[in-house]
C-alpha cells in the first residue's frame, strides 16, 4: 500500500487527469461482464479486509475527535465520518447492487434509416473522465467509483481531509481488487489530496469532462464560477410543501412533519410551508402544534401570526423565504390561490423538489406541470428525492441545473451518446445534386446494428 | 411594426430575459395543437408577406454590398445574407416540417413503482429560456424560433448587424402571426440588438437556461469563458477521414472528395486524411491527383512526400494537424495501424465527426466504439453530420461538448426532464423505520399516468 500512496502523492492533478484520460480510452472497451465481475470482486475485498478499513477509519476518527472537542467539526460531521462493520457491509452491498443494475452503455436511443444502406444510430457511451469533490463521508468513495466503473468512466476523487486515511485505504483496496482484471487500468480511479489539487483540477477541461462538487452552497458556487470544466451540482435546497384548498389534512400533516423533521439537514428537507387560505384555519393550529411538539421553530407571515394567535410563532422576514435552514426551523405562508403558491415557489425556490398536497386532480396536475423543479411531487414527502429511493442504485450527486441531468444523478448522468452512421460509400454531393433523397425513417427501437461483445442486446 | 420595434430597442437584455422567463411559464401550458397551429400560421404569414421580407433583405443587402466592396465582408457571407422568393418558401417549408415532428414534451422516459401507490415518472419538459447568438444568416431566425416554440421554450435571439432589417421583419411577422393565439405570449420571442446586449446576457443565469453561440472559434470560446449561463456550441471542426488497410478504394476516394470539397467552409468538412501504410502506395497517387484536379492544396507528412514524389505536395507542419482550414486544403498522414490513427484523432481531433473507410467489420467496430467524438462514421462522408440530414428537422446548433447534447442539436437539446412523484401521503419515515420497503419495479414504457391535454399519449 505504501508504494501506491507515494506514487499518488507525488503526482500533480494535471498528471493524474492525463492518466485518467488514457485509462478512459481503455474503459470504453470493457465488456459488461468484466465491469460487473470487478465490482463483485471489490465488494468481496472490502468485506474480507474490513479490519484494515476500520483501522484506518479509527485513526481518522481519533484525529477528528480533537476537532470536535475544539469546535472545528460538528458532531453530525463526525457521525458521518465514522464507520463500523455494518457500514462496511453496506458499502459492499451497494457495490453488488450496482453490479445488478442494467448496462447504461451501448443502449440505442434512436435508429433512423437516412436512406437505403445509410443508417444512423444514437447510442449511449461514457462521458470519459469525471471528477467528484466531496466532504467527509467515506462511503461516497465506493458509491461514486462503482457508478463510474459500471458506466465506463475514469474518476478523480477528492474527499475531506478528515477522512484521508479511510479514503486512501478504500482506494488502495479497490485497486488491489482490480489487479486480476488486466483490461481495467489502475489509473481509472485516482485520489486527489489537497486543496491545491482541486484548484489545479478546475483548469483541466482538456482531460476532465465533468466536475461534481458535493458540499455547501458557497463551495459549490465557488467551484461553478471558477471551473473551466462543466459542473453539475446543487448549491441549495429550498423546498416547499404546498397544502392546497382541497388537501387531505391527515396527509398534509404527516407529509409536512416528514419533510421538515425526518432529516432536517438534508437538502431535500422542506424549508417553507405554503397553505391555501381556505384550509388555513383548520390546518394551521393542528400542524403548528405538532411541529412545535417536535421541537420545530415556526416562523410565519402576518396572516399566519394573526390566525395562530400564538406568541410562540415568530414573524418571518423577507430573508426567511430564501433561507435554507438545514435545521428544525420552518417558515409558513398563507397564499390566496394555487397561482400565488406557484409564484412564490418560482421566486424563492431552488428548483430542487416541490410538493403539493391535494385531493384535487386538476390542481395536482397544474402543480406538476407548471412548477419548474427537478422533482415535483403530489401527496408525497420531499424527502423521497434521492438516488437510492428513486431506484437509481445510488447517486453521484444532485443537480439543480437544467442541462444534462436533473435531480438525483445516477449512472445515466455519467453517460452521453454518440451518433454512429453506417453507410457503404455514401456522399452528401448526391443529395445536394438531387440524385438521391433522404428517407428519414425511424427504425423500431430494438432493430439495431449487431452488437459487439460489450453490450449484450436487450441487456437494458 | 414601428411600435414593437421601439419597445424592443428601449429594453435592456435583463428586462427582455425577465419577460422571456415570465413567457416561458405560460409556454409550458400550451397544447401540442396550439404549438403546431401557430407554426403553420407563421409559415402562411411568411409566404403572404414575402414582399416585406424581401424588401427588408434588399435594404440589408444594399448596405452589405458596401462592406463587400470595402473588404470588411466576404462574398460568401454576403451570399448567406441574401434571400429570394425561394428562400422565403424554404423558411415556410421548414416551419411546416417542425409542425409535423413528434412532440418532444410530456414523453415518459421512465416510470418506476417505488412502492404500492407511489409511482415515479421521468418526463420531458422544456428547458425554459434559451438564447442563440448567430451571424448573418437570417434563415436561422425562423429555424431556431420554431424549434423553441415547438419545445415550449422562450427564446432570445441576437443576429448579425448586417441582417438587422431582415431579422427585425421576420420577428415582427412572427409576433403578428401569434396575435390570434392568446395563450402564446408575445414575449416568447425576443430580439437582442447590440454587442452590449450580448455582454449583458452572459450574466443573466437566473433568467436564461442555455446559451448557444454560433460563429467562429474565437467568438465561441470567448462566450464560453465569460458566460455564467451554461453554453453549448462548437469552437472547431477538425474532422478526419481514416482510410484503413482494408478500405474499398473507390469508396475511399469519393468519401475523401466529398468530405473535403463538397462544402469546405463547413465545420463537418475533413481537414486531415489518415491513410494506413498498407494501402498508401495504391491509394495516395489516385486521391492526390483527384484532389489537386479539384483545386485542393495537399500537405503531407514526410512519408506522404516520399511516396508521392510530387513537388506539388507541401510538407505538413505540426500546426497543420490542429488547423481547421475551412478551405480547399487537406493535410495527409500515413499511419502504421488503426491504433496510430485513433491516437492521432484523439490528440488532434475536436470530437466533432470522424469517419473510417474500411471493409473490415472488426476495424470499423473498433473505430466506432473507441473514437471519442459526437459523430463516428463508417463508409460515409463527414458532411452528413447535420441536423437536417440526421432527420432532426433542423438544428439549433452543434455541440462538441459531452454534456446534455452532442453533435447536431435538434429540439431534444432544448428539453430536459423532471421527476414527477405521485403518492397518497407517503412519507420517508416509514421506510427509514423499516415499516415499509421499496419495490423499485420498472413499469412498461407506455403504462404511464393519464396525460393532460398537452401531450397526446403515443404522440411520439
Amino acid at each position: 500500500m505504501s508504494d501506491a500512496t507515494a506514487k499518488i502523492s507525488a503526482s500533480t492533478a494535471a498528471e493524474l487527469a492525463r492518466l485518467a484520460r488514457a485509462a478512459s480510452r481503455k474503459l470504453v472497451k470493457l465488456s459488461l461482464q468484466t465491469r460487473n465481475s470487478a465490482l463483485l470482486a471489490i465488494a468481496d475485498k472490502y468485506e474480507s479486509e474490513s479490519e484494515a478499513i476500520l483501522k484506518a477509519n479509527a485513526a481518522d476518527c481519533a484525529a477528528a475527535q480533537e476537532l470536535v472537542r475544539s469546535g472545528t467539526m460538528t458532531s453530525a460531521a463526525y457521525a458521518r465520518l465514522r464507520l463500523d462493520n455494518r457500514g462496511v457491509s453496506e458499502m459492499a452491498g451497494r457495490l453488488r447492487e450496482v453490479a445488478r443494475l442494467p448496462d447504461p452503455l451501448h443502449r440505442t436511443l434512436a435508429a433512423t434509416e437516412l436512406d437505403e444502406g445509410l443508417v444512423l444510430y444514437k447510442e449511449t457511451c461514457p462521458l470519459g473522465v469525471v471528477a467528484v469533490v466531496f466532504e467527509s463521508r467515506p462511503d461516497v468513495v465506493p458509491q461514486v467509483s462503482a457508478l463510474a466503473l459500471k458506466s465506463g468512466n475514469a474518476i478523480l476523487l477528492k474527499g475531506g481531509a478528515e477522512a484521508a486515511r479511510t479514503n486512501e485505504t478504500l482506494v488502495t483496496l479497490w485497486k488491489e481488487s482490480l489487479l486480476p482484471f488486466e483490461e481495467i487500468p489502475q489509473d481509472s480511479l485516482q485520489l486527489l489530496h489537497s486543496r491545491g489539487d482541486v484548484m489545479e483540477l478546475l483548469q483541466l477541461d482538456r482531460d476532465v469532462d465533468l466536475l461534481i462538487p458535493r458540499g455547501g452552497r458557497e463551495f459549490v458556487e465557488y467551484i461553478s464560477r471558477n471551473s473551466r470544466i462543466p459542473v453539475l451540482g446543487h448549491g441549495e435546497g429550498i423546498c416547499h410543501v404546498y397544502v392546497d384548498a382541497a388537501a387531505n389534512l391527515e396527509k398534509a400533516i404527516s407529509i409536512t412533519m416528514d419533510a421538515k423533521t425526518q432529516y432536517p439537514a438534508a437538502c431535500n428537507a422542506a424549508e417553507t410551508l405554503l397553505v391555501h387560505e381556505k384550509i388555513a384555519g383548520e390546518f394551521l393550529p393542528r400542524v403548528v402544534s405538532k411541529l412545535q411538539s417536535a421541537g420545530v421553530e415556526v416562523r410565519g407571515c402576518p396572516r399566519v401570526l394573526a390566525l395562530a394567535r400564538s406568541a410562540s410563532i415568530k414573524p418571518a422576514s423577507e430573508a426567511d423565504w430564501s433561507t435554507e435552514y438545514s435545521d428544525l426551523i420552518l417558515s409558513i405562508k398563507i397564499v390566496g390561490s394555487l397561482d400565488e403558491a406557484l409564484e412564490h415557489i418560482h421566486r424563492y425556490g431552488s428548483q430542487h423538489t416541490e410538493s403539493v398536497v391535494t385531493e384535487d386532480a386538476e390542481a395536482a396536475q397544474r402543480f406538476l406541470e407548471e412548477v419548474d423543479a427537478a422533482g415535483v411531487f403530489h401527496n408525497a414527502s420531499t424527502r423521497f428525492a434521492d438516488g437510492y429511493r428513486y431506484g437509481l442504485g445510488s447517486e453521484v450527486g444532485i443537480s439543480n441545473g437544467k442541462l444534462h441531468a436533473r435531480g438525483p444523478m445516477g449512472m445515466e448522468g455519467l453517460t452521453i451518446y454518440k451518433y454512429k452512421l453506417v453507410g457503404s460509400g455514401h456522399v452528401v454531393a448526391d443529395y445536394a445534386a438531387g440524385k438521391k433523397s433522404f428517407r428519414h425513417r425511424a427504425l423500431p427501437p430494438r432493430a439495431t446494428m449487431e452488437k459487439n461483445g460489450n453490450g449484450a442486446p436487450g441487456a437494458t
